[in-house]
């Protein structure tokens, strides 16, 4: 047989599959998310990994009243087929499309949403409190990946649900990848777990226990002799003992007879339980199967038979990300004291290569922030230079660290602020936007920006040379790049270069980033006589060109990519209210709300701070 | 015989004594500890706690070169004792004085400085990394809590200290209590592991065996043997096993003998391991042993044979988290969607009340503010309203988790703001300064804060009528309390107070929290016409009001106890600037520094922004 996905609105019509048709059911899904994914790009791996599991999910619960929390939520995909958004799979992560991640307002069958890791058991917690206070009677089920359970906030909340003791079943999707391979102790003990005993071999007659289900009354004595036929095969429940929980598995995650069986057992339980399943990454596409270190994690478009991205970097581009990696490699093979850390990113801040040059000098934490901040405020205490890379958005997790341990301590860590401005198709909470604000405050730190490859060489090379923390920020996506720059040069700090200067012009536009090339572009093409500064320092500001700027009576417009509230612009403000002096000060920024996801372009011209529509407003 | 503890200027002398003059010296260090406490007040059950734990780690290593991390470091009295600073007692926590934490500053003893909890183990594992790298040869011993380790940055140091392998001593100080009893799966673990096997039973003569110590070479085997024996007494390692780390334990942590045999044993290992020492919080002070809320844990001066405090609230005075407690319990009588969350502040925040009327609606999530804010997140998808209470400087810890959970999602959680401004006596790592610079750039975000305790408890109320995420401020010590305020009226968001109006004055000061006050004061002592606006909104500003100013010329001038960056003066900053009005702005804030220990008056003098310094800059 075959199934009309799109036409799909609910996911009632799966109690009345046979196994033989859910099996059917999950290998076409696969088919059509490989087919849609290949086209509009998205997370894959983990979304083949998850078919089987999602359609038992929906055949066990009823999520129109149940609630299911993707932790992360970019493995919900078929869960978007089974309610109803198949046909929207063209507009995926597209501007104004549907969402890669789980979205309250794209369907009643989402109650939760993330994009940051390691949210959904405390958020699991709070329903489950609330469901109970308020004498309501339903399911709480969060599915959570091996990467994001040994998060610290994940793990503090294991401990609070072990405590609590409220009932909700916890789905840990354990394959062993978080986006690149697991690391950690924990994960050995995984490891352990998983290879302990064979996967539960549930010989019953799916047929006959499908049929039984409907009849009701009679699926408890056969569950609760199915329970027991489960603890007696756990011979290890590992770290989930520790922390009083349930513990039930491993379960083949691509059985669908056998998900089902292990749910109905967990939805018995009165308390709070953890059913590990282990999947395969990938499952279905064996370019995807066989990924070492996440690179079929979250794709463009491709070509499904050779596996070749179909928009490929234009010749003279490079990722800025790889930029940044290569020039500390660089430096990493002229001086000893360098180290570089991330937090489970290797393959997406393009540390591949550094990761394998120097295995002594570079630590993958896990998704760890917190701990990999401090981590190496360690080792600069310790006379080590070390790197962090961290996308913008996800550095929100370790602000605490880089504020009480890095900054306060005044240590020498370079931290590279990946992903920095709009992102994009991830969407809202990827958004590199509010870095600026959180760090511009703490005492001792350097935050620089450069515009264009060169520049940001130039400051990573500066910034290893400083006795003090420094932030580097760069964009998501690629960047002109000429070749590599063998005359490297330090930048003084807190200097910014006045690009265009006209003792005629009424106006002065200060920004950093891409878009001083921009606005060069198009002043240049405007002929209007504006004067341009690239401020490729956000802290410290260059009080002296700023005194210039007062004295020469200039509207003084600021132009960014990043929310206004605490921007560079606020900055300005601040220094001359903080002086007293008085200038006529404009910006333009991102305005007090989340962008949604779309390319800059398209989020700014929405919001209509788009490059033309800003230079409209400036003087001339 | 007797120590003139004063006298100490370093640890070297411990190797001379004998078991009993350690004993001797725990004791008179004790008295000195209780006696200098009750004069200076300070942290005191947790340096009770660890006397003889600490004699012997200085015992058995040179913290000259081996590192020495006290996790937070409120229970590193006694290493100051022993490292040359016990004559400073007298200053301590006080303006210019000894610190109540580890710093790099006051002794070369001291390698690492925290404040906030849980960032030990990152440290040691970053000193670790770079020793090795380094080839350089000394112990690395990181000292935490129980309630610390349970915090999801501890969890992921030691998922990564467990696989990196590095050596390291982990000194786990296990003593049930946190601040206040732990709560939490894990605790109960570690309950097991307390009562499991008896404390090991180290048989050998003390003094034949410091004897031995001197000798050297003889020790190795001494120490094989005795390895062996702890292992066949350590039946369970608890967690530890899943992290992949040496365990051994429990030792009684107020037997100087065992702990000393256990370090050298642990140091004898190459891998890291972890030392599990139960001690008494308290030890010796019979009220601070029986303690079982956590009220000796940090205290003003008192009387050390009755206990009482002798510095007592004013008449007609309240602590400001007591009027907040107040006010929510009150609330929680009369809606039963309200519940109250705290990451294991229950004594400090002045939650007792609300924890004991409301058992099944009050939440201590132990050292977990990540957890804790994505836990109200997920009560309020579910229809609850919850109040967390955070301190200023804590919420740090959760700004991801408040940003992408909470304000992304707007949902209708109350954050309480304790300890907002400068904090006194705990110094650089406790200000509350930075909230308002992190918090105003999200969106859906309302940021109140009252003049006095009547307009903080109508702010209250008015933030539980909003369906938006809601941070109330309100800074730590007393607050005039007038008596039950029975006429509780909401008041309107955004909404700033003009207090002072005159239409001949040529500036306008405005400001928030105590400072109103305080400045009318001074205002009507000065008999200028100043006008004074209470800002009680720091997000959304009064538009209408700042519309206003700018069309009346006024003098702007912004005063704030927070940093200068990302502040209200900031905000205004950018309101005029987004919206093209020109205005003579002027902001007097705490400049771009961590701020030391102290009196915020001490602290605001010696900054030149105190009330008075900043009324002379005001244009009349």
């Amino acid at each position: 047989m075959s199934f009309d996905l799109e036409a799909i609105e609910n996911p009632a019509f799966l109690k009345d599959l046979s196994l033989e048709e859910m099996n059917e059911l999950a290998a076409e899904i696969r088919q059509f998310l490989l087919t849609n994914i290949a086209k509009t790009g998205g997370h894959l791996s983990s979304n083949l990994g998850v078919v089987e599991l999602t359609i038992a999910l929906h055949y066990v619960f009823d999520f129109s009243h149940d609630r299911l929390l993707f932790d992360v939520g970019h493995q919900s995909y078929t869960h978007k087929i089974l309610t109803g958004r198949a046909k929207d799979f063209s507009t995926l992560r597209k501007f104004h499309g549907l969402s890669g991640f789980q979205k309250r307002k794209e369907s009643p069958y989402d109650c939760f949403e993330a994009g940051h890791s390691s949210t959904s058991l405390s958020a699991a917690l709070g329903m489950a409190v609330a469901r109970d206070l308020k004498k309501e009677n339903y399911e709480i089920v969060p599915l959570i990946g091996d990467g994001a359970l040994l998060s610290g906030m994940a793990l503090e909340a294991l401990n609070n649900i072990g405590y609590e003791k409220k009932k909700m079943i916890i789905i840990f999707n354990d394959n062993d990848m978080s986006i690149s391979h697991n690391v950690g102790a924990i994960s050995k003990s995984f490891s352990n777990l998983r290879t302990s005993n064979e996967y539960n071999d549930l010989k019953d007659d799916v047929k006959d226990f499908l049929k039984t289900k409907k009849h009701g009354k009679s699926i408890i004595s056969a569950i609760s002799g199915f329970k027991d036929m489960i603890k007696k095969q756990v011979v290890d429940s590992g770290i989930f003992k520790e922390f009083n929980l349930e513990y039930y598995g491993p379960i083949d995650g691509h059985n669908i007879k056998d998900l089902i069986r292990v749910m109905e057992v967990a939805k018995e339980n009165d308390e709070p339980s953890v059913i590990h399943v282990v999947t395969k990454k990938g499952k279905g596409y064996w370019l995807a199967e066989n990924d070492q270190i996440g690179i079929w994690h979250g794709v463009g478009p491709f070509d499904i038979k050779s596996g070749k991205a179909l928009v490929e970097t234009p010749p003279h581009y490079k990722a800025y990300s790889k930029v940044v990696a290569d020039m500390v490699e660089k430096i990493m093979y002229q001086r000893d004291d360098v180290v570089t850390i991330t937090p489970a990113m290797i393959a997406g801040a393009k540390l591949d290569s550094i990761f394998a040059h120097f295995p002594d000098r570079s630590f993958d934490c896990g998704i760890a922030e917190e701990h990999a901040v401090t981590f190496a405020a360690g080792l600069a205490l310790n006379g080590m230079h070390p790197f962090i890379s961290l996308y913008s958005s996800f550095l929100q997790r370790a602000y605490d660290q880089i504020n009480h341990d890095v900054c306060r301590m005044d240590l020498a860590v370079v931290i590279g602020i990946d992903r920095a401005g709009l992102v994009g198709d991830d969407g809202e909470t990827h958004h590199g936007i509010f870095d600026i604000g959180i760090l511009r405050p703490l005492p001792n730190l350097i935050i620089a920006q450069g515009k264009d490859a060169e520049e940001t060489e130039k400051l990573l090379y500066t910034a290893f040379n400083q006795a003090h923390p420094f932030a580097i920020r760069y964009p998501r996506g690629n960047v002109y790049y000429k070749g590599n720059n063998e005359d490297i040069a330090e930048i003084a700090i807190g200097t910014w270069d006045y690009l265009l200067k006209n003792n005629s012009s009424k106006s002065v536009i200060l920004t950093y980033g891409n878009d001083v090339n921009e606005l060069l572009k198009l002043i240049n093409e405007s002929e209007n006589p504006y004067d341009l500064i690239n401020c490729r320092f956000i802290k410290p500001l260059d009080h002296q060109m700023l005194d210039e700027l007062a004295l020469s009576g200039k509207e003084i417009y600021v132009y960014e990519e990043s929310i206004l509230s605490g921007g560079l612009g606020s900055a300005i403000g601040e220094y001359y209210a903080l002086n007293n002096q008085k200038v006529n000060l404009h910006i333009c920024a991102i305005p007090d709300l989340y962008p949604q996801q779309g390319s800059s372009r398209q989020i700014r011209e929405e919001l209509g701070i788009d490059p033309l529509t800003f230079l409209k407003t400036v003087k001339v």
